[in-house]
């Protein structure tokens, strides 16, 4: 089981960007985080960060054939990018998308998602935890035949 | 460490109701997973269910000497109820919204959640892995001193 | 066949409210009539009334059992009620909803009924008549094998 | 007592017109049975089908004189016709409205009746039941000293 | 100089609909008082009424080769018809627009006019006399070279 | 019978403001025309100009004594004073609004006057002859014993 | 003369909750004051609090009978609440609407409110003396014949 | 303690000015009573109206070093004027708006005042009496340390 | 293969009407190069012009038996026509929606047409070269089963 | 004659992504049939694809030297981008904009295009005939002395 | 080459208005800095503020014949007020509109102004330095030939 | 002191693109006068295009390490593009925001900058001159301590 986990726009200013918002975590302190939950689980893990629409569309594409699902947090391309939303529905791979931040609580424009109809669900607002729980959300959803965990 | 998971409207025909959207697991069995989960975590647990926004409202009040944290899903009323997301801001207590469905993929009615601004996160669309990842979510953030876990 | 007919919030001012739309006939005289008119269509009536959007919720869900379609009247809840909504839906049985009043001669925000769409129609206007004709509709729509009556 | 049913665009090609949502009942099979029901409340019935928007608002204009009420369903014309709304409010005979559809379940340009405000009342969502409801109610109606039927 | 004025839906029931909105004079009466005032005007005059979209239409084609200007009270049609707006377009000569009643007085759908931006000027509000100041109004532009009065 | 007809802001531009808009022609001209009309309708005339919206708001209220009917071109006052309109429906006098240019053709925020509901109504589009149809019109429905002109 | 106080939802928190936003005057300490000035008033006081939609809507129709007129403070259902405005215009009763806070100055959905239209009128923002102010409000209101205190 | 009372556009037409919506008592007899009742409380009054605007604006200026607390009418000006707004702002005076009328039941246009936010709070719909409520309200609060009276 | 192309609302003004949107070409002219086009491409062709709505729909209705496929230009009916939209849906005939103009450099309200839904798609914007480019996909369209030419 | 046919993102993974919504036919197979036809038709053709705007924009800007008209289909970037509206403004180059699938059968947020009013025109839903008819649609415009082809 | 600098409503205010906002510098102070300015650029400087919306269109007016370019910081009217926008345009003078604030960070009626689409251009955030940068900007367009400075 | 000046997307086609729009000058020119102006003010210049969103995403991120304050023209991506607003808020530093053209007379789309909120101010419609006025504005702005020029 592979897990992609990718991060999009502004995620490499994390630690140096906004830490009443975002902490001081860097985004290498993250990974180094992932990469040691997604070996207690067992599972491989891909990490990847671009600042460009167009790069984080063509990794969604290869993931394809590479990955078995995604944990997303395309950051401001959440609400803008109608292109990695179709990226997503093309690769059609079982997606979570993640936000560190509670985006119900900031501004009014934050608050719609292009990507979240087309992933299976969305977690948002739990810091660096998102991440956590989103890429266990995903290895849970994979253990139960590709299904919901009802 | 207590934890109080609130189930709202309708929720109590969890498995006898639209079992494409919510599965065949009752309200019942979703409690026990629940229950088994918090004693693996070392937390004590109360779980309730009620109809009634008031209800619903009272035992929102009474956690405030009884829990350190909620997961709430409020069912229809997170849709319509300013009263429930005013009692949380009363309680002031950790609070994280969950939902078994992507609400994003439903109504547009749907969409638009009163309780998320006055929660610490909102998790949506993973089945009944919603409030594992929920209860998990509290947990952490409990445990790292009331903070968001950067 | 058992009908169970609903009514919401206010109706039991019925009589005593507003005379010029609602008219002087109390909920008991409305509900005799409808008691009278079962009996000549040979089916079996339970009324009910509430004044709490979670009983009516209960109700609905304990009609799953013991009905075989609703008549409902949920009074203001019609337009604010999402719970209620998804107790029909929920209870997947056939429902009529029926006003008293023609609800687009009124203000805007009675217009938009978030039952309509999970009911099989709608009869707004025709005073108590509207149960009448909703009683017959549910009637006739059971009488031909759960499908419209094309 | 004389009444006047008006089917508007479109109506002639029921039975032949997506037979999933309007049946397989022909325009002509749907005259009969009201013919057949007026009969049988011993009343006089008028039909009359028309594509254009101007040819109903004549109809309705010579109603006046002919007619003691309407049954009314404008076709596609119900969303956009202010002229059929204007030759009710003129002739100012008591009017129902009835869909076979539940125009609510449908698209959002079909939740707006234009005229619904200057009918008594509405019936949407019954298949050719909604015919007959509407003809039971303005029968009711007049029956009544042209008041509604509290 | 040659004056065409149209009466379009409903207007032939002048007289007979709503008095309290329209008064008691006929479209006949009417009529003939702008005849009366055509002849002191010394001008030529043609009075056209329809119910149907289409033959206002292709009356204002016509009046392309037979007329000089227009008078048009296109009643519920000027709310809704881009079809007659592209018809005076189309033909490109002087119109005035005219509403007995206050449009701005009524319903909010009747505040906008599909009209009014392709013509000279609108005059509303005035009764009969609504027609006699459009009446004057495009007669007046006409003898002042085609160009607003200044 | 005495008419005052009131000009507002930007008014006493006319001739040096956009020609293309507004003509040649100065207030001065425009006032002596109507003066001239007014001689010839044997009626007596007041003429008032102001760029400040609580004078003309001074001079309507002292109209209530000293006219019988208004004519107004509030200019852009039309479309932002809500104390204008309180104003004309303080003193109840019958009430003209006129345009120059047809406001319809121009800038969205120049449809809407909140001045059209409380006047008897609205002429616009056909340059200073706007106002001579305005003055025409009270004038008018002043000689029907203040009714509108059926 | 009898007057019933209302108090709405979380208002029980009163004192508890977000003590700078409603102070630390427990929902006690306000009746005792309520009580207090109804003493030097000469009138009789009833107060009542209920977290429950229903429960609110069944004390007003009980209020009918057994007081002159009410003050309610809804909390949240003010926003929310078709029922109890529906309850408020059933019985009829002189209504002021009072708020501590002032709802303005809050977030967008606490503008407006589904009572103020059928209240006599809404005092906002002045704290517990919002009640004490609305309590004379009413009183001065009966005390002058059922009429506004022009 | 010195309060100034601030009467904005038209209410110099008080009592003769649609008598139905604000009585038949005039802005002087209305003055007089606010006089009377400062007298009683013990505090110095001014009293002030003006149609323009800008004047309004002035006086609150001028109440910075004049004035302890403002109770303010602006009539039409509440819904279109930032100035006012933004001089109340500016002198940071606690102020209390005040309406005779409830404008909750009146045009959608009256629903909103640009005045609210900036002010201590709002009392509208009790008639003369709203403006004693206002006076008694910025008198309490002036007593209790320029805080809510919690 | 048979094919029916429709000219909608004011299209028999082709040639006459603003030439600088439309061209010189009368309508004439247009259906003769499309008569010589069909007969190139070995396909039968029926031309039909209308300035009634109703005529359209009626047209439509009868081309269930006579035609494969539909080239529909509605003119202004394409922005205001839900009937021709039903029509189109209830003969299930393979439609092509065209237009001169490119409507999305027009007004507002042409930018949205009630039949593209309804249609196999749109084009906009070549002149008459959009009719020969409609022509051409509806026959391609037929030519490969039924299935868009993928 | 020489045509450049963008594609925009995602449209790489045609023949892989959602083949019931774009076919199996591969984006190569599309750039071979497109070469194939301008083969017959005697014209140059450059094919490209990016998956970034960026890219896509400095396409375009290139064009204006090498190319005499532009044939796009945007993917996602339609709905999203005034960088590539721009750039299409910037070179001025007649420009069709395409699309496989008929953009206003789906999700509102795909009925709007920022290119359309900047192209000649635009063709929605034919599948891979949608490009043919836009090489067709532009190599008229071309060959007709840059005009419509009226 | 001779500029006028208004400033609008409120702004006689500056040193005692919200300093945060504003600074401590007063109105005096400003014109002082401007006129300094002026001196070094060479050119001549009319300073004006009034706090009505008449004086300033007054003040516009009169600039038509004593003024070359025209700075304006109309403070609240800038967002209420057509008046000024048409004097603006009524002058034709180039016009810079300046304003202290960023008005894009405050509250949403701030963002939109009625002046800016009648301006050269708008400075907007800069403290007292946007007067400056305005100042600037006018004499540079002025010394370019009325152009922009391309 | 070094200032950052960034043109956004399709800049670099300052000179050929729509000239009437933005002159002839090209974005060399362009940057040689304000290289020529920084010698002047005596600070440090530099300059930098792209057309890619993530390009002017980085660069503004590595500007936190090289730069004083940022001078930023978006073009395109002004209107849609969250990324960059992340980025200026992430790196903290001042930023003017400038554009050639007055965007408030173009497009309705063009109205609302992204950008805005998270700079110090926004110079609009000075042509290059809006280039320069902003580059004086950050030197003034840093001159004076990173406050406002008050």
């Amino acid at each position: 089981m592979k897990i992609l986990v990718i991060n999009g726009v502004n995620m490499n200013m994390l630690g140096m960007r906004e830490p009443d918002k975002y902490g001081s975590m860097t985004l290498n302190d993250l990974e180094k985080e992932l990469y040691a939950m997604s070996f207690e689980l067992g599972i491989e893990l891909e990490t990847f960060q671009s600042n460009f629409e167009g790069e984080i569309v063509e990794k969604i594409h290869s993931a394809k054939d590479t990955a078995d699902a995604i944990v997303i947090n395309a950051g401001a391309y959440t609400h803008t990018s109608v292109a990695i939303r179709d990226a997503i529905s093309a690769v059609n791979l079982p997606t979570a998308e993640v936000h560190m931040t509670n985006i119900y609580k900031r501004e009014e424009f934050r608050h719609h998602s292009f990507l979240a109809p087309v992933c299976i669900g969305q977690i948002s607002g739990f810091g660096i935890n998102s991440y956590k729980l989103g890429l266990k959300a995903v290895v849970d959803y994979l253990s139960n035949d590709n299904k919901n965990v009802f």
